[in-house]
């Protein structure tokens, strides 16, 4: 962006230099109009990364058996709620306000415009300076906070589908809370705060890690806390329990690939000038490639090893493929994104049977394209990008260990105060009967009796 | 493109002054950019609100039995369609067009370019004169048509989910001929065409009279005439008839809250200034935190009242706390934002139970949530927000006798010609079978005996 | 919004050649700024177009028969992931790098940004000259391959679903890819590659025949060679195969109604001026109400000559209403489009029994949507718009006898080499288990008897 100071400094010299400069300056983008280009992208790249809540509502939903589809549908309108509400409570100051290096503002705050903004929007008229007052932060307040906040929700959404079909809603909820409004954005204090990883040169574009994996780490300490679903997992084999509606989880994840969008796109963080402009397509660009990468490796690979090709494994390609390259989409050589979705989408491939013979039971498969992927993608950054291996190996370890400590405490609590899993009968009937009272598809398949 | 060797050129020939004004010019954004800001967000956020029949149509399909679900769909595409085609032929011209201050142009209009916009846009080369006389409107004339057109679809959305599963496909639909072509346009430009209510101080910033309470009113008139379902009332009790489709329930009400994003974030009408791009993010961030707020108090009361949380008084908690900010998305403080989207959840839960005491069939919950939360919203910007109260409540109570009137009789009128309530058998039978001759779901549940 | 007419006063103090050009380039959009918006609009329309393919997903779901959902689900998004692969590492180039008339290079690219982006993009501090570099290209490389990317996913989207439901997986795929990376792009570059077609003045604004007609032909000449479903013509008789899942279909209608606006708005191909912007809110104004007519008019006539409203009829009277302003969506009049629109349904609900008539079974009615709407469309701009019936009828036909050839020779060479048709048994039992081992709502219908 333009210097403004700067810009009206060097015009007070007048003259034939001066016009040279303004020449160049006509043919930029103008600060104020940066600014509105900068705001813009952040609510409609932060729109798309709220419909990636849909797509994890989606897919979970039609992973899941019908008797706890509702509940899943629950969690997942509930859990954005949640996330926002906390991220606007005191998430967003732990996570950027004042970060000391280890931890934001821990005051909390009812978010507001700044003085500046608030001048400006109830002027009568408006001045020149007023104006410049605003602008001169390069975007409007709550124009960052809505894209922030819609990427807490999505580290929540991937904890739920993993420990699905077992779990209580409220203490989910309750590990929700805490996730998002203190885990989460304590982490995220660290890099996207300007903490120490980011001192440290950890690189993580739009978050492999402090995203994907800090939601990938929770729901495997949860899985394993939680203990597989009944009859899962007996006399040594794995119980297959298939997703009651493929459809809609085909559906879920074209919506989180169309989110994602939003998501890597939006993190360049601006658009005010050709070189972020530039950046943003390049992103897109490298998105769509590793997704589409993930899709087809993950497909090849189960039609070798299995003579099938099992849908959830390629639409969980796909998501894999997206992991993989959010932490570093903006690679200028497009073919190594090729590269990292579909080692992305070989990791879910191999990684999901890997999880049935630890006996850890991800019902959606969570772990594999949320956690590993996330891992790979950071790792890769060191490999295809310009950070190095160290520092990103480092923002791995460190923030892997931070949310399996955060977690562990909270699962734990949670389990020997009002408890986290549903009883035994309570599962065989289904979490939608028992903590809804009500049936997802009441006239489908087996509900047809109750017609 | 402006030609930039050639400006650097002439800039060579000028003084200190103009210079100086060079600098706050350059600082701004220009007249044309503002144009390309303010046309672009009234397509982008129309499409978004576009998006919202969508939302309609899954949330309605999933909250009907299957026997009337096809139906449903149909009418929600049909709906949208001839919408949009009356406010082509006269809506538009009754709504906007040279408004007396009761009503606008009664000529009807077919629609089209400015004649400014023609010249331009079939000039060989255009000259500044022709840019200037385009640029002058501030936005495309197009632009404005299709967003304002998107909200005439939303009014009529609401209507078919209260009285589904008994109306007729042909009455309906004339219904809702008339309420877009005439009742919804009339109203409007009380108030957004710049008419008396405009000009009383009426504050409804994207519609929750507007928009939400006249669907809401004609939806009530609509379900009193029709009368209930046949055996939802029976012996004093409620004879519960759940919908049969909670996962599209579920998408619909994530489609709805991401198209409200474009309903209240486009309404700020521009984009084209600092000013604009802030409001617009205010508002996305009010509209968010009000339908979370929304979803947290639906789900807490109906857990303290009922013990279990009911999905659909969760989803349409969301769309309570969504209605409910529509009409003053616009707080500087946005904490209010929460106050006023959980009011509207406890709304919803609280009036769903009263309609069904009242024996007015509501099959979607949208009395409670669009008619109730409408109005507490329009009240909301009188105590929350600038507008008068006094203001606030005569906008209410005309724009919702004019609708209640207009209703009555075209929900009458249609009652003693054509009828509008199908048969005991055929609702029985349900509609999809008697009116379409076929079956949403042919394969599912009941269904699969067809096979 | 900057007031112009003050800032044109406050200029008149300078001198008066210069500020007649400064006031003109200061009301105008820069260089750097239009390059933003040419790029922007680029990722975000094409992001609209992306979502296409989830709605291609969702409408051939929702018509297929339960037993083959998962089927055209994996279809759908390995499909999309491959088109946007051949077209990264052949399509691109053959359709619009050094086209010589009737081919672009046959060398192939690996495709990046280009040297001027790389230099501006690793820049310490750009320079004037490194962004003018850029930005003299109008928008950036990557955002015009994404937006040219999602276009061929659509045309091989279409084909889908007309052979659906009896085609194996690995020789659709097959097909697929040499469609999205040889007969596509090389028939695209005679137009839009700026080949013969575009010299003899075809004109196809947003692809009704360069991507609706060539999906359509190669679905025809696929459902002909495959022939149709067992039992579909049976005694002369037609026997229904309903679609499963109208909801879904439903939904899919709306996501490319959706996804239409990028289609169309997008290919103005800019934003950076007042003019672009008024063409793309054009564009979407006349793409609404070609599909609102498209609905009503195949609604009203099914009523007429059935009786009946078919969902799947209306559903496709948009579809069709759509494909047939996708040629010319830049007409000033915009009531042509309603009756563009209109016909466009009303060939929907005529050739869909037509199509039986021939035994051409079309699952999906891909053929009278996309292909005969698709030549309709290129020919109401020879009658509506500017172009001259005589190089539209070229175009149709050249298009057509193109990818007819190309067609048969691929569907021939995988009948005869691995052969294209699933076996009769695998038919009966369905797609789904015998390819995929798994059912798309295993718990749902007749697959309620395998819990």
């Amino acid at each position: 962006m333009m210097n403004f100071k700067k810009s009206i400094k060097l015009l007070a010299l007048g003259g034939l230099l001066t016009l040279a400069t303004q020449g160049a300056a006509q043919a930029a983008v103008s600060d104020e109009t940066a600014y509105v280009f900068n705001t813009f992208q952040f609510l409609i790249n932060g729109a798309l990364v709220m419909w990636m809540a849909a797509g994890f509502a989606m897919l979970e939903s039609g992973l899941v058996r019908a008797k706890n589809t509702a509940t899943i549908c629950l969690k997942n309108i509930v859990l954005y709620a949640v996330a926002g509400l906390m991220f606007y409570v005191v998430g967003y100051s732990l996570m950027y306000v004042d970060v000391s290096g280890w931890i934001g503002s821990l005051g909390g705050a009812f978010y507001g415009p700044s003085d500046a903004e608030v001048a400006l929007l109830t002027a009568d008229e408006a001045t020149a300076e007023q104006v410049a007052a605003v602008v001169g932060n390069g975007y409007s307040v709550a124009s960052d906070w809505f894209f922030q906040m819609v990427f807490v929700a999505t580290a929540a959404s991937i904890v739920s589908g993993t420990v699905a079909e077992r779990i209580k809603f409220w203490p989910f909820m309750i590990f929700v809370t805490v996730l998002t409004a203190v885990v989460y954005p304590i982490q995220g204090s660290w890099s996207w705060g300007g903490g120490w990883l980011s001192e440290l040169g950890f690189s993580d574009f739009a978050g492999s890690s402090i995203v994907h994996s800090v939601g990938g780490w929770a729901a495997l300490v949860g899985a394993i806390i939680l203990g597989p679903r009944k009859g899962k997992y007996v006399g040594g084999g794995v119980h297959p329990m298939p997703g009651s509606n493929l459809t809609l989880a085909t559906l879920g994840t074209f919506i989180l690939w169309l989110g994602w969008f939003g998501f890597n796109g939006g993190s360049v963080l601006a658009l005010g000038d050709a070189a972020s402009a530039t950046w943003m397509a390049i992103v897109f660009t490298n998105t769509n490639l590793a997704a589409a990468a993930g899709v087809v490796a993950a497909s090849l690979l189960t039609q070798i090893l299995y003579k099938k090709i099992d849908l959830t494994l390629a639409l969980n390609g796909a998501i894999g493929g997206l992991v993989s390259i959010t932490a570093g989409p903006d690679l200028l050589f497009h073919f190594w994104s090729i590269v990292i979705g579909a080692i992305g989408g070989i990791i879910v491939v191999v990684a999901v049977p890997l999880l049935d013979k630890l006996k850890i039971d991800d019902v959606v498969g969570a772990i594999p394209a949320h956690l590993l992927c996330g891992i790979w993608g950071t790792l890769a950054v060191g490999i295809f990008g310009s950070a190095s291996l160290g520092a990103q190996i480092t923002g791995i370890v460190a923030i892997g260990a931070f949310t399996i400590v955060c977690s562990t405490i909270i699962w734990f609590a949670l389990k020997y105060t009002i408890g986290i899993r549903a009883g035994e009968e309570e599962e065989m009937i289904g979490l939608d009967k028992v903590e809804l009272g009500l049936e997802a598809y009441p006239e489908f398949g087996k509900g047809s009796q109750t017609l």
